[in-house]
Formats: C-alpha cells, structure tokens, sequence
C-alpha cells in the first residue's frame, strides 16, 4: 500500500461518532507508528483536509473538503451520477427502473430509465411525487425511517402497510403489486447519506403478468448491487445489518 | 515536499472550468512526471477521492469527497466554524462583529459578538433580515451580484445605493452612518463559496460618534483578513480581483 493510500485511509477514521481523533487515537485505529501517523497528518493539514483542535490538538476533517465536494457536486450533479445505474438496471431486468428522492418530507420521483428491449413496459412521469402507502419505493423509505408512524396513520390500508414495511425489513427489499397501478409488480431498496439516513428510494417496475420466480429473483439481486452502488455515488454508507442482509441475498444469476 | 502533499496538490489542479484532466494535463500542470502523477491518481482513485470517466479515461472528482464534507458539516456547522473568527474580530477592533448569508434572497443574520471592553456598542438581534439598501452588508453583496438592479430598484434612494455599490467595488469593503440605525457605523466586506459567488457579508458595527481614522483603518484591515477567513473555513474561494484589492490595502496597524 502506498503511502498516499495511508494518508487517505486516516481520513477514513473520522466519523460523525467520532468526529475528532487524538494522535494515539488515529495510530491505535490504522496500526501505523506514531511517527509516521503524525507526518502523515502533517501533510493532510497542510492542504486543510484535516485541522487541529483545542487544547488537545486533536484532530478533525478540514475545510478543504467542503471545497472539493462542492466542485464534485457541480461537476457530477446527483441525478447525472446515478443515471448509468439506472439504466444498466432497465437494461439487465428488462423493466423500467425509477429513482426517488425524500424532498420535504415526500417522496418525490428523480429519474427514470426505460429497457430497450421490446414489448410491454411500465411507463412513468417527471417529477411525480409517490405516495407511501402505495408504492414499493414508499415501503421502502418507511421501513428506514426512525418514526415513520404519522405516514402510517394516513395510509388507506395501515395493515397491508405495516406487513409491506416489516416484510422490507426481513428482506432488504420492498414489493408491491397492483397497489398503485394495475398489473405493476413493484421491487425497491432504500437508498442511504453519509449518516445511513435514509434519503430515497431505487425501484423496478415490472409487468405484472410477466413476473416469474426467476425474474424476481434476478430483479432482487439487480436492485441491491444498484442500491449499493448509487449510495456509494452519491457519498452515502449503506447501514450494517441491511448491508449484511444484501450480501446474504442469492447472487445475481445469468441464466434466468 | 510529501508525497501525499504532491498528491493532495493533484486534486486541487480540479475546478469549475476544468472539472475533468486527463493524465498529460495533471502532469504538465504539476510538474510531476507522468509515471509518478499516474501512481498518484490511482491511489487517489482507489479511495474514491477521483474517479477515471470516458473513452479517454479523464480523471475529476469522485464521491469520497461528498462522504468527507458531509463529516465535516456534521463536526463543524458553518455557523460553528466561523464563531472563533467573529469574536476575535470584536475583541480586536473593540467593536459588534456581524455575520449574515443570503438565503433565498435575503439577507439574514447568522450569529454576531460583542467586543467585551466596556462602553457603548452596538446591540444586535437574532434571526434579523438585513435591508439591502440600509445597511453595509446589504451593499457589500449588492456589489458582488452579477444583477443587483431588481434590489436597487426597490430602495428608498437608488443614487445613494448605487454611490454605496460603487465605493464598495473600489475598496473592496462597504460602508454606512446612521443609515439603518442612528449613530451606527457600518464597515462590510463580502462572503464566497466555492465558486467565488457571493454567499453572505461580515460586518463591523461601530458606534458613530467614536470613529477616527485610525479606527477605520485597523477595522477595514481585521475585516478583510477575517472575511478571507470565513470564506476559506466555508470551503469557499476569494474572486482574484477582490483578493488583490485586500492585499494591497494597508495592513493592520497595532498602534492605533
């Protein structure tokens, strides 16, 4: 490993749990001497990646990252980061995939991407908000949050809803069929910031009729290596035991 | 100079109008040779810090840096991160120190502090708008708007505004008496993000019947040393012409 890969794994150390980190602190955790630990800070802070506070000169992410995240984000906007996830997975379910952002509390649609192949498709429109209580995507986003409750309490049916949220739990996964629109067979995952909080929701609408096992399974497995990977995008961890719950998942197969 | 210095310097060869470097651009804009600027992009690369896009395999940004602003915002609220420079300006100038950010087209107030030296001083209120055309901050984001004419138009006297605006622009700092607040003094300069626009103003209220000369100099000299600061803090960068306009003003004179 090189010694910039070093310097950047420090970085890496620093959590919202521990947002400042003493000099042993930072040894201890990457199992790098002390001396070369503090050369290594040395040069991370003379480029304000990392700064030192208080009278314990511990350390803590500098404000050359808000420079360079700000520059990421103008370049590589959210919705252009995510978009090749997105159509890939069209591409290799044969569906249409869909991308949803929490906006204010609503879930509100981002992107969508139709697959080439011929035949029937389930169709979608810009700037959609999409209801909770109906949709695999809102299952999905629920089953995350902390309280999600008072969007419980809305909902037509809170029965069908809190067996869809505590099945999203047990699965990793959301599925709705026909609740929002007839004949659509839903599949969604939540999507996750920085925090692990969720923030939205990638999904697959299938043609209901056409669902087989074997389909649902490739679906399932597209979906979460997407999730994952639009997270990671998008500069968000994806929390333990769900990320745990992926891997144990069946393996995409090639053969369906 | 470190090798991680060399490779830290590499991801700020990145900016607006050149999001995307391929390696002979990275190498003839560091005056690293190509071999060792490639070794140190894919160590970047393998932490995310930059990512290789296109037929041509150009590097830009990646979304590790997203990861990192976003512990840093956690760590260090913007308001927090400018609160040391803010009393320090107080303390040195023995005056109110002001901060405000333009959100959503106002101008509002962000955090102040008083000097603690006995006599009067200016009294501030949280969570206060500031009127653009009353005030010195008002002025010193007017100046740096690309279209202030919609918020001069609504002033009570545009040619006393626009006079304000255009000193501003001269000096590199903006200033009112008794405009907002009787026997206020008010000394401005402005706030950029990364994009060098224009994200808020620091202020110095003083009280009118005690300026001097001396005291205005030694004002406007810790005001643009302690704006530099906060936009650094903030992840933002000073526009050149406004940076050489600071520069060249007369520094600091601890005689006063």
């Amino acid at each position: 490993m090189g010694t910039v890969g070093k310097a950047l794994d420090l970085l890496d150390l620093f959590s919202r749990a521990e947002p400042q980190l003493g000099l042993s602190q930072l040894a201890r955790a990457s199992g790098v001497n002390k001396a070369t630990c503090h050369r290594l800070m040395s040069e991370l802070e003379s480029r304000g990646l990392v700064e030192q506070v208080g009278p314990a000169r511990e350390y803590r992410l500098g404000s050359a990252v808000l420079r360079l995240a700000a520059l990421r984000e103008a370049a590589v906007p959210t919705r252009d980061a995510a978009m090749p996830v997105l159509r890939r997975l069209a591409e290799t379910t044969g569906e249409t995939a869909h991308l949803s952002q929490l906006v204010a509390g609503r879930l509100q649609t981002l992107a969508f991407a139709y697959s080439s192949r011929p035949g029937v498709k389930v169709m979608m429109e810009d700037a959609d908000f999409l209801p909770f209580h109906a949709t695999a995507s809102g299952a999905a986003v629920l089953a995350q949050l902390a309280d999600p409750e008072p969007l419980i309490a809305v909902a037509p049916d809170q029965n069908a809803l809190r067996t869809r949220i505590a099945n999203c739990r047990d699965n990793g996964w959301a599925e709705t069929v026909s609740t929002f629109e007839k004949d659509v067979h839903g599949l969604a995952v939540p999507l996750f910031d920085a925090f692990g909080q969720c923030t939205g929701a990638l999904a697959v609408a299938a043609a209901a009729p056409r669902m087989t096992p074997g389909l649902h399974a490739a679906i399932t497995a597209e979906l979460t290596c997407a999730g994952a990977e639009i997270t990671g995008l998008w500069g968000g961890v994806i929390p333990d035991a769900l990320a745990r719950l992926w891997r144990a998942a069946p393996s995409k197969d090639p053969d369906r």
